[in-house]
């Protein structure tokens, strides 16, 4: 998984899966009956049990730490709960002054348990699999933050940027330092990677995405390459790949609705290389096998040994996937051999 | 309106929105106290009412039937309900025999309420302002359809396409049928043109777009341009524009995540020059007026006389749009000239 990171030769790609960790599998399923989702994200024994599952079950060449990218705004002051319909935070953050009153993130106090579970992870994998960090981006963050959750329309989040402009500034700018100083900390808990989730973006057109989000997401990239590689994933955001390219990811996870062998050509040819991340559409693990093992090997000749490749999702797991899906999917990959 | 759809000259672009009629204007919501949805969109008098009242307020250049998508799976044998939570079609179609009992439209028979609108709205608006009909694309009538309602993961419709492919196009295939039907009698009674809108397209990679939606939609825009003037519409299909430009679409209706720049300048290129109609963020409309007028200059500014150009959103307008957000949109545009 580093190698291919690194777009050096490997003897096969990579392979793993966003929320390869989760509702999908019945042995998550099984802790979750006795522990609710926030224990289990606070309790490192725990997060590191279900980060490990779904390496055991389907020897994927990395493990990401079980987690939500909405423990920053948590640390940084507001609500965190979970109820049915979907993440909530409160108060929602509505003017500047709201911005003010946020916190500053100290990871080794405020996210110790972070950590605490990629330093057990860190032992029980050894050097044979990939240990992963994530975070969510500024902007997508943002949206959680100013919605109070979830939402369909972005109909505060957006006003917000537009109306008041120097509160949003400050805030994304908040978020980037606390982003960064999280990817930092997971990197010196033991993480090899890190992955920064901008899940959002898709929704900002080009010029609403290079004015709010790019910046930000810029300065985290730089910075914390400094400490370890990182990967940018856009969800949605085929529209924002061409104008993304020029910062210091080290790859670029890949939504499905982007051109994969376009993406790996641009990327190839970029000094240095960097590397392509993705992209089967989650929903097609539920096609039949021969489907499935036909779309990886068309994913492979579309990279076509252009770039370093690791196989991944477009987005992450549903909770529904079939696991004979998953399986074609990884089986499938370790099929391959290193240049298509 | 309709010049510009033909790549005319114009003395300004004209102006519509998406969604223009409803929940946004209290003059609807008033009639919806008296009147539940489906009882509105069926009885001829209300459906005209409520179609001209963003006519009456914002003189915009065409009206748009009020109407709704899922009118096709009602007639084709589907019940229709709309709890608050979004429409519901009941039973579900989950098997080749759920597909064989659908029933052919008869649009004059089963749809007869919507030339009945059409024909009192012809009347009502005179040769001063455009009336639009519409219709859902197959593949997104389908999502409705095998879904049984409105979904965000598509983990019914998609597999249904790879488990079920025979299935799968004998539905499509008879929901082009249906939207054909309709979209002829729309313009028989009195529609000066259409649009086939695609909501759920973009949910789709290239390559399954170019399997499953694409050939039923150029079915479609072929057969129903013998007519009259069609546009169709992708949501979120920037990555699908370029492989739909080969149809017998006059226009094209855009997502505002795609460049309105370089897609002017492909579609002023095409023999004939078609149309191009979007694409301001509907959430755009909450911004101050200053920040609307300034999109809306560079909007014109990027067309840039290249094509065709009506302005609108690039989705529909969303229930809490300020009232001035609308008007200012509007005002911005009645103020060009026709060429940049």
């Amino acid at each position: 998984m580093l190698r291919a990171l690194h777009c050096q030769a490997v003897d096969r790609p990579p392979v793993w899966m966003m929320r390869q960790a989760g509702r999908t599998l019945p042995e998550y399923r099984a802790v979750r009956k006795e522990h609710d989702f926030l224990t289990v994200m606070k309790t490192p024994e725990l997060a590191c049990e279900v980060t490990l599952q779904p390496v055991r079950r389907f020897d994927v060449d990395a493990a990401i730490l079980f987690s939500d990218i909405l423990n920053i705004p948590e640390a940084m002051g507001q609500g965190l709960n979970y109820p049915p319909g979907g993440p909530r935070l409160d108060p929602v953050i509505a003017t500047a002054a709201d911005v003010t009153k946020l916190r500053p993130v100290e990871p080794a106090q405020d996210l110790a348990y972070v950590g605490g579970a990629l330093n057990l992870l860190r032992q029980a994998l050894g050097d044979e699999k990939a240990l992963l960090g994530f975070a969510g981006a500024p902007f997508t963050l943002a949206c959680y933050m100013v919605e109070g959750g979830g939402t369909r329309r972005f109909s505060k989040i957006k006003p917000f940027l537009s109306c008041q402009p120097e509160a949003a500034a400050d805030l994304l700018n908040r978020l980037a330092d606390a982003v960064i100083a999280h990817l930092r900390y997971q990197l010196a808990s033991g993480a090899d990677a890190v992955q920064l989730f901008d899940t959002w973006a898709g929704e900002l057109g080009a010029e609403d995405y290079a004015r709010w989000a790019q910046p930000v997401n810029e300065r985290i990239l730089e910075e914390v390459s400094e400490d370890g590689p990182i990967l940018l994933y856009l969800r949605n955001g085929g529209h924002l790949f061409d104008q993304s390219l020029d910062c210091a990811a080290r790859g670029f996870a890949l939504d499905w609705r982007v051109d994969l062998a376009r993406a790996a050509g641009l990327l190839g040819a970029m000094d240095p290389p960097r590397c392509v991340q993705g992209n089967l559409d989650p929903i097609g693990l539920f096609a039949p096998a021969a489907d499935i093992r036909d779309r990886v090997q068309r994913m492979h000749r579309a990279v076509g040994g252009q770039t370093g490749h690791i196989f991944n999702l477009g987005h992450g797991l549903v909770p529904d996937t079939p696991i004979e899906g998953i399986e074609t999917f990884v089986q499938s990959v370790f099929e391959l051999s290193g240049s298509p």
